[in-house]
């Protein structure tokens, strides 16, 4: 794999867990105020289209890091709404 | 253009905007305690190498995405920083 491969695995990896966190500190403390729900909104069916373009055009990368960031992004939407 | 690729613009344009109504929230209200901060940390970071990722191979809607994105969570972060 060359370097440019690696960068790119490296940057979907990142923006792929880093909303965990986020999940984690939502989950815990019930501090959802801050977070915004339009945001959460649109982002979610963003990624779940995203998820979809990965399908079609096969590409795996997309698939894998799009199917956790729509999880992931799902639960936050989920928790903001439940406690905003 | 095909459709598939329109779904792909579509799902980069809503990922990409979803970010500006939290810029906005959390400008106007300073209320960034629901906020994680690992989460903007390595979410801002990752952003920065899909960037770079962008640039080296020449992409241009990952080029102009991922420079939005990183904009506005540099922003999300720089407030997280300020008001936390």
């Amino acid at each position: 794999m060359n370097s440019i491969k690696i960068l790119g695995l490296v940057a979907a990896t990142l923006t792929t867990i880093s909303f965990l966190p986020q999940v984690v500190q939502s989950w815990k403390t019930k501090d959802v105020k801050g977070i915004s729900l339009p945001m959460y909104t649109i982002f979610t069916f963003g990624v779940f289209l995203w998820l979809m373009y990965g399908l079609f055009v096969k590409d795996l990368p997309v698939i894998l890091a799009n199917s956790f960031i729509f999880i992931f992004a799902s639960l936050i939407l989920i928790l903001k709404i439940k406690y905003r």
